[in-house]
């Protein structure tokens, strides 16, 4: 199998042969069903780990992984495992799961807060590697899994001192083979960049929510009149409540400052709109505007507009 | 022309025939460009007013109207004329353009703020019909009108005491015949209603923009991790910042206590965050999931995820 096609064309298989044995994948929501249906694509063998009997039912009808488990010892012939589990499975994980984990294998988790899985973990493998595919959330079930779903998104590493360079190697020859964008940052950076971009808009949406319901205006009108820019600034606060609670607790020390960057520059438009400075105001909405394209791509004219 | 067939086959003729005679649109960009492929359709004849040769001269390619003009005086034969104009040009009106106007006309307007525009109105002409066709921005220009535009979408007319019936049911029988969901409000309720779910976020999304750029996080790695959530949630803050700063100074006096109550929200949040109270901040965006479709409808399931 020394062959296998990377799904983009560019990625190179790194050294040790990981792909010749079997990748066990615990958990087959979105991320770990979506991970196995890439990897057989690609020739390669795949083990998924799943908690109920029901789930690993559907997961085999789906076609998931090579074979589906309830039973731990299906990790054993691995050399790559991948915990695609929620955080609270990551932060509390099951001890026979942890007793299954071949010694030798690499082991990558696909968390969205990286500083408490990595503390965590790095006692409890000595071939951990953090890690965090930024492609949709890992609740979504053992029905959400898509092939391609990887491909052109971001897959960060937040690899430390102690970390195993031939692990990481591993791990990033599966997230290019898979077509994802390769990238390592310390994991403090990673948690505060993922606090301002992907946690705070779940506060920022759901406090948005809150005040158009909070009486201000009759509430059949607000409803009547709420239109795309409202059903887009909102979108992800009024997402998964369990999803966006965990991601605060685990991200809480990075999600406080960000909330007070934010109140910051909130107050500062307000105190434009207090004192009238429209020039000011205008000036500050020029930035936004000449902004938002380097995070997130040129917009169509028909995005720029509100109703 | 009494057969008149609307586009949503469930308006009915208003009394009087207005749409015997052209209908005057002024501007013509989105709105007035959309409204007058729509009124052409109907087999009703479109004078258009713009100010510019050139403007004229590509909206007359465009086929926007059945005449194209400088001139106010094309204006002299409508029953109804619809100052599709941006809300600077509602509240300063050409002094050349009111002199056109003819006095047993019908004048709807079509600005996102009400109050300010029905004061400046109401003494100008007797019969004044404030109303605002919810489907984008009156900025776009010439080239951004679109047949079917206003199909579905909110039309709000804010009448008051003075406003005259007859004058008001011909607003409402253009409406209907353009497809639009026609619903009167007071005019301070229609402005403190898009305060909140039309310029309120246009604050929300910039103030995400700009503490994403405070330099808590490497520049480089939160431009290179935000995704569709980030985008979605910075849409209309990143929008045009003209109009944004047009609507906020038009709508200052219900913007500024939609903020109020919005900072308000997000206090609330932070408290949970910083109790880490976390049955609280899961219940309170319980609530948030359960609030928004009431506003845009259900989601896609792909839409409720976080990266």
């Amino acid at each position: 199998m020394a062959s296998v096609p990377p799904l983009d064309g560019n990625a190179v298989l790194a050294p040790g042969a990981w792909h010749q044995q079997p990748v066990g994948v615990v958990g087959l929501g979105l991320i770990g069903g979506s991970l196995g249906l890439d990897l057989q694509r690609l020739g390669i063998g795949v083990r998924g780990l799943v908690h109920r009997a029901a789930t690993a039912e559907r997961a085999r009808r789906r076609g998931l992984a090579t074979q589906v488990s309830t039973d731990p010892s299906v990790l054993a012939p691995c050399a790559l495992v991948v915990l695609a589990l929620p955080l609270d499975g990551l932060l509390n994980p099951d001890p026979e799961l942890l007793a299954a984990l071949p010694p030798q294998a690499v082991i990558t988790d696909v968390g969205s807060v990286k500083e408490p899985v990595l503390e965590r973990w790095r006692a409890l493998h000595p071939r951990f590697v953090a890690s965090h595919p930024m492609a949709g959330n890992a609740e979504a079930g053992v029905e959400a899994g898509v092939a391609g779903l990887f491909r052109q998104r971001p897959w960060v590493a937040t690899p430390e001192a102690g970390t195993d360079l031939a692990a990481l190697g591993v791990v990033r020859n599966l997230a290019e083979l898979v077509g994802a964008r390769w990238l390592t940052c310390p994991a403090r950076d990673h948690d505060q960049a993922v606090a301002l971009i992907s946690h705070l808009p779940v506060l920022v949406g759901a406090a948005l929510l809150r005040a158009a319901d909070s009486g201000m205006a009759p509430p059949h009108l607000v409803r009547q009149l709420a239109s795309s820019g409202f059903a887009d600034t909102t979108r992800v606060g009024g997402g998964n409540p369990l999803l966006g609670s965990l991601m605060a607790r685990c991200n809480r020390d990075a999600l406080l400052p960000a909330l007070s960057a934010y109140r910051q520059q909130l107050g500062e438009l307000e105190d434009l709109l207090q004192r009238a400075d429209w020039t000011g105001l205008r000036r500050e909405l020029e930035s936004c505007h000449q902004l938002r394209p380097q995070f997130v791509g040129p917009s169509a004219p028909e995005e720029t507009g509100v109703d």
